[in-house]
């Protein structure tokens, strides 16, 4: 499980697991190439080859261990292991997400919420008080952070993005309209909805 | 211009365009693929070779006259045209995403929000009240439109799909965390936060 796997394979990673979760939960135990090919619509031969990385999981005839196969993607997707996620910016952007890490998936914990906004500061999100960005400095301090989601306006984001990567946070899940520049030990997730919102319009024009 | 570009190049569109735009704002005539290049930290030879799709823009010695590189991806990336958009769930992603598309950019207009919860119905949502989805197919006869942005659960999401598709919709901007099957002349453009997670857990892992 040491050999490199390729980009191209790791983004189809998480579809993968989100297919495999789906048939954990119909408590399928096996599936061959081609019956996940016709749910997936990819071919059986990608799947093949993209699962090959995963070892010995398919055998000719059987098919693939749902469990085992599930299992060890989230292995090396970091699935097994617990990730606290800050949000910064308490707007709709950052309630949606405080909301949806905390439902979707067991592997991420939202342990603290921060705004600048004086009117956000205190309000409660999903159980949570929103602190004050003045205090993140003493929570970084005494809490240990994955990941920062940053959900703040382009105006303010590359700031913040400065001041988390001053404070030692090593993930940055970008919301904001704009890319970071960022040291080779940090790393950085953008879900830019502008462009994928311009990809839809290519596609329709 | 009719030259068949690649997906590539075609992902990498929007993320010109929001540079472009920065420069456009800047008041800023040409810029080298030397000087693109060291903003976008990109090579320049990735430049050059793909914005050689988008014609003669680029001079030797001159490099590139950015408002017209601008106007030009713009209008095939469909910009040049008003986009009417309606958000189909009014929970914190969808007040999110009216108010990104209502400010991000002038080319998509919100014209209409729907959700099937009665406590959210009637509600105001950037100056747009809520209405109820038995509503959406009058609506739908009334007002051309354009691309439905889908932010429901997944349980609701593949029928609230159909339901679009039967309506006549031909894009889906799909926020649902679930993979939609859709007839040939109908576009969907995911956003699955969840495999975005996964790939920043992955590369932290």
């Amino acid at each position: 499980m040491d050999k490199e796997i390729s980009p191209a394979v790791i983004k189809r990673m998480p579809r993968y697991y989100r297919y495999l979760e789906d048939l954990v939960a119909a408590k399928v135990e096996r599936i061959s190439s081609n019956e996940l090919s016709e749910q997936m619509h990819v071919t059986a031969s990608q799947i093949r080859q993209d699962l090959s990385n995963f070892g010995g999981f398919g055998q000719q005839g059987y098919g693939y261990n749902v469990k085992n196969l599930h299992d060890e993607i989230g292995r090396i997707l970091g699935l097994d292991e617990m990730h606290n996620v800050i949000i910064i910016g308490a707007g709709n952007m950052g309630t949606a997400i405080a909301n949806y890490v905390r439902f979707e998936d067991l592997s991420f914990k939202v342990t603290g919420i921060f705004d600048v906004a004086s009117d956000k500061i205190g309000r409660t999100i999903c159980g949570r008080e929103v602190q004050s960005m003045d205090e993140l400095p003493a929570f970084t301090e005494e809490n240990h952070v994955d990941i920062a989601a940053l959900t703040l306006p382009r105006d303010n984001a590359v700031a913040v993005a400065d001041e988390l990567i001053s404070l030692g946070i090593k993930a940055i899940w970008n919301f904001a309209h704009v890319d970071l520049n960022v040291p080779e030990d940090v790393v950085v997730q953008n879900v830019h909805l502008s462009d994928s919102l311009m990809q839809l319009s290519f596609k329709i024009s």
